[in-house]
């Protein structure tokens, strides 16, 4: 773990550039430093002046008599790097560089920040920017930014990879009275970036929620690790702009073409339990959300409204979003029924129509948050003649109180008429909307992550024997020897061996007599396909013979494969012909893996076959860390999954023999960085085991 | 067109019930009337009142000297029979039957809800309600409802079926500053429903948008003929709540256990052009836009910001919403070039950077509204330090002076900051929001009604040769004397015959000579079925021969058959052997129907074959008025589409044979309501032509 203390939480703080004269950036920083409240020492650092705001003025930070914790640099581009060497020959802790001008300028600017963060390096200190708005804590508090506004102390850890975002979402808190813990803009990442901040804020006792806005993440291997970690401990939502450059375009494998772009940052964020919000409004209202409400046991809902209609919109929610409408008990029916009217909807949604005061609404609700089959409650309000917005949601309150467990939502459909009850429920920590559906969102957010916290962690390497990696280097090494990046059939199907992937044997013939002994080595029926990493389509060319039976058939076919080539693509080069074993049919399956700049091999599985590009039933995991669980959800989310159960009444496949390979796949594509794409297509499962029929390996 | 006029814009209104007690909904509602400026007669009737607010009360609407247009009944229900009979002889245009306690309290109220059908039928009335708020129209003006609020006039009409909905929208429209041309609650919609108020808003000059809140539709065929006209004028917006109740649990067929229990109405929807939205913000977010903004020519977006990284998240939405990125004209991007600061991103989108004052934006506005390749724009704001909102707005709305076919949409990030601009933008009628998504969410509203626009209208019986109504009904007759629902194969492939779709052909044969006959008369190969409605997996029991090559083999197979499902099921009733021409491999798809109880029998098209519940790759349209155009379009949903495009270097397949057979298909089942349910599994699609394999038919 990085100590950020001294940049979120520092003893003393110097503003270089601090002026007295209004307009100027050093003036606005030196300023919100001051009237943040800051407790610490404040040192302004300015040759011209002697003193200003009635604080000592210094000429350089080295010139401070006392240790300066973090130094906030607001200097021209130019003057950056000698302040810095200044700050490290003074034992400052920490940087952060608001100006602007390095990296984002092009390469002079580039170059310029490579020295900063080298300069940084040579004394120790850490660095947040360059180029930044600078970091705000409301608990220190320190508004160590050029950001006009303070927030309202709050629960929610705001890191911002856009500056201007990070100062309209402030602008916008005010106006919505949202509170946050710490608020921090990442600039340019040249040495802190979002990965140290969500690590500090998930140790950081005054944050409840992470939110990030994020346009990239440069060291995805870390990214993981420590937002894993950090997703265990509190709810880190994650709003990623722009596309991936990984995979889609420039793949040659099936894995790769299914592999959409923004696909890797996707599946990253899942795996480690990262809850990505697809828009602006949502990561606010999962904020809101996890900040003021429990997370709940379960996916079930109840709902209690005083009118029928929205009360079904939120019904048709609850399934929309993948939520359980909860199913009362008995004695719950029967104390609804006894002592509501007669017209009321006891059952889920409670209607307890249009003449309700707050007293049904109070003892409905009673009733509703006790039943043990109620994991949260979403209360409906529409501003019939009758409703008594006010003492309704004091009813809400109080079931807040006694049912600490429970989250509850308010969604009040009105305007000025329930506007009191609205301010009240939302002052009070209960996040109230207008209208049902962001209320069942939010809830789908929680249950979300309380799924998260509720998978154990398991070690992904755990029980994984007979795995052979001398023997993969082996013949990595004569591949590349043979100046190839294409493996040959025989060699890939050798590698599954080695990582026990049972894969029909293939064995390389370089004559009739050969393929005849192969043939017979591994017994009959036999398929022949040409050897020849140039010939992508083999059949187009007339390189594969099936359904071979005899030695007969296997010399003969030896010799048409060979005229065919020749005939087709006489400049070819030809290893031979591989004899593959011919297996039983099967369910066709894929199992695939393409690269991630960022996050590594990502696996994939699926429908196999020809059709597998147009079918796209395949799901996708990062091999990083993937565990026989995780596996296991993969399988689920595809069509497959549901033909390997046993589908039409036919046999069910073995589900366990797919999960070990999958590992097995997994952990070679993690052993060999080398291995640039991998397709097993198809893979037939049977109710007894699964075969490999064609693996193609590119290594890079 | 049903004349509302009276009801909409009468020229005198009686309030039955009016009473000058507060707190009874007659009084509400009689000093709604007054307070809304209706400017016709108002005649309060109570047998006990002989003036109330200064106005003559008559004991009865009969004693009313003047003819009354329309009555707003809210008498206690016991009275409202004898209230309506005296309304019809004294010659009363129209009814609001405020009054509850008809249908939704029991069987007891529906019977009393039918005579007062009856009683309107008998004097001619149309008839709004029971159980309803009333209705208020803002341009009449008049509000004939117990609505405490009298909503901003406007140019939306809101009709909905939910009486407390429909409250809360009026609270929450004033504080939202959203106005209406007319609101309509529907009740019990016992005799006008919303179809008569689409029909009625279509027409009003005042009203720009129709939205919908319904939880059912009672008469399908008239809703979809009356909204399809509707939309062809103005946009008609519905949120749908509930499911339907149609297809899927009970369907014994593909088609049906595929079409899933809301499908229905999402395809009579778009069908007609009714843009369904998916909330109740999305509801309001596209009514404020069709209200404000033109329909834009197409779907290409630019976006002009002050900032980057919300530029990125709307780059991102729009691509995620199926609108495109416009393209500049190298002049576009040369003028901006030359005259934005270097580092300004000059491609789309363009960003001002964040030093923009009012005068920068507006020079990029102008010139990215006058590129032609721009169809709609978005304008970001972030609230930076010299940011101008005030100016830039004025800038913004110069652009739509000057561009009125462009909408223009603002997202103004912040709170206090950019409040009075964007304040200044709603109200002078440009949409403006704090974040991107819902901006472009409803540009893509729009453009999606623009599609429906451009739609041109097209006859779909048209061209439809060489039907044989006769000989379908010939069949059925046959099957109806035989007391089966199922039909045999032999049927099915003749009454394709009749509608011109193309067969493997299909003869019953009972005696071997007989099946060897038939073969000789269609040619081998051919395919051998046990014929019996009873069993309905005949692979199972034996019952199925195929690849028959000779009449020695027809003969033995059809022994065979016999032997076999005597032993599997010796009680079945055999009608004999179908004997069918074996037909040559195709790419095997699915067209079926399964009919819907509101909207009538629903096309399916996908990938056929055994696996067909397994991949869902299909997509719907409604038989009824389904043009070819539309055929085209639904089979561009499914990925069976690019299989008969011509996938991996096979030839395209026959499309226009493809087209006219599920025209052909939607013909036969919009002609034969007995047919209940239909499954051609699979259809071969050829180069040259199709080919019906498997049809099945249920009747009811």
């Amino acid at each position: 773990m990085n100590d950020l203390t001294s940049m979120v939480r520092p003893e003393s703080v110097a503003v270089v550039g601090a002026t007295p004269k209004p307009g100027k950036i050093g003036h606005t920083i030196f300023n919100n430093v001051i009237n943040s409240g800051y407790q610490g020492k404040i040192f302004p650092i300015n040759p011209k002046e002697k003193e200003i705001a009635g604080l000592q003025a210094y000429p350089a930070v080295s010139e401070v008599p006392e240790q300066v914790d973090m130094a906030v640099i607001a200097v021209p581009a130019a003057r950056v790097l000698d302040v810095a060497e200044d700050c490290g020959r003074a034992g400052v802790k920490s940087l952060a560089v608001i100006t602007a001008g390095f990296k984002e300028v092009g390469s002079e600017g580039l170059e310029l920040e490579k020295r900063l963060v080298q300069t940084c390096k040579n004394y120790g200190m850490r660095m947040l920017g360059p180029n930044v708005v600078g970091l705000i804590d409301t608990h220190t508090p320190i508004n160590a930014s050029f950001s006009a506004t303070f927030p309202k102390k709050g629960e929610i850890a705001f890191l911002s990879q856009s500056g201007a975002m990070l100062v309209a979402i402030l602008d916008w808190s005010i106006a919505v009275g949202l509170g946050f813990s710490k608020v921090v803009s990442l600039g340019n990442k040249a040495d802190l970036s979002e990965i140290d901040f969500i690590e500090e804020a998930a140790n950081d006792p005054n944050t409840k929620v992470i939110l990030c806005y994020i346009e990239d993440i440069v060291d995805g291997p870390r990214f993981l690790d420590v937002a894993s970690r950090a997703a265990r401990k509190k709810p880190v939502i994650v709003i990623k702009s722009g596309t991936s450059q990984a995979g889609a375009q420039a793949a040659s494998s099936h894995t790769g073409a299914l592999a959409g772009s923004d696909l890797a940052y996707d599946v990253a964020f899942r795996q480690c339990g990262i809850i990505r919000a697809k828009s602006m409004t949502e990561l606010f209202d999962l904020a809101v959300a996890f900040a003021k409400a429990p997370v709940p046991k379960g996916n079930r809902v109840a709902i209690v409204t005083n009118s029928g209609g929205p009360g079904i919109i939120a019904t048709d929610n609850v399934e929309a979003m993948g939520l359980t409408m909860a199913r009362f008990e008995k004695e719950t029916i029967d104390e609804l029924r006894e002592n509501l009217p007669a017209e009321s909807n006891i059952y889920n949604p409670v209607d307890v129509l249009g003449d309700a005061k707050a007293d049904r609404y109070r003892f409905a609700l009673q009733k509703v948050c006790a039943d043990p089959n109620v994991d949260s409650v979403v209360v409906l309000m529409c501003p019939v003649g009758v409703t008594q917005p006010i003492e309704t949601t004091e009813a809400i309150l109080e079931m807040r109180e006694a049912f600490p467990d429970k989250p509850i939502f308010g969604a009040y459909m009105g305007g000025e008429t329930l506007a009191g009850g609205a301010n009240m429920l939302a002052k009070a920590g209960v996040p109230c909307f207008t209208f049902p559906e962001p209320a069942i969102a939010s809830i789908s957010g929680l249950v979300h992550y309380n799924e998260v916290l509720r998978t154990p962690e398991e070690d992904s390497a755990a029980d994984l024997p007979n795995i052979d990696r001398k023997g993969v280097k082996a013949i990595f090494y004569d591949v590349l020897k043979d100046n190839r990046l294409v493996l040959l059939g025989s060699e890939t199907a050798e590698i599954a061996k080695c990582y026990g992937i049972p894969a029909a044997p293939v064995a390389l013939a370089t004559s009739p007599d050969e393929a005849v002994e192969e043939a017979e080595k591994m017994g009959f029926p036999v398929v022949l396909k040409v050897a020849s990493p140039k010939i992508m389509h083999k059949t187009d060319v007339g390189g594969v013979k099936i359904g071979l039976q005899t030695a007969e058939e296997v010399r003969q076919a030896y010799i048409e494969i060979m005229d065919n080539v020749h005939g087709y693509m006489p400049q070819a080069v030809i290893y031979g012909i591989e004899v593959q074993k011919m297996m039983p049919k099967g369910t066709e399956l894929i199992i695939g893996m393409t690269r991630d700049v960022q996050f590594g091999p990502l696996i994939a599985f699926g429908l196999g076959g020809i059709y597998v590009n147009l079918l796209k039933d395949v799901s996708f995991r990062l091999a990083r860390g993937l565990t026989a669980r995780e596996i296991e959800n993969m399988l689920r989310e595809t069509k497959a999954y549901t033909l390997l159960r046993g589908y039409r009444g036919e046999k069910p496949r073995d589900m366990a023999a797919l999960v070990d390979v999958i590992r097995r796949v997994a952990a070679l594509v993690n052993d060999f960085p080398e291995i640039a794409e991998m397709d097993i297509n198809p893979v037939f499962a049977y109710e007894d085991g699964l075969s490999a029929l064609d693996i193609k390996i590119t290594i890079s």
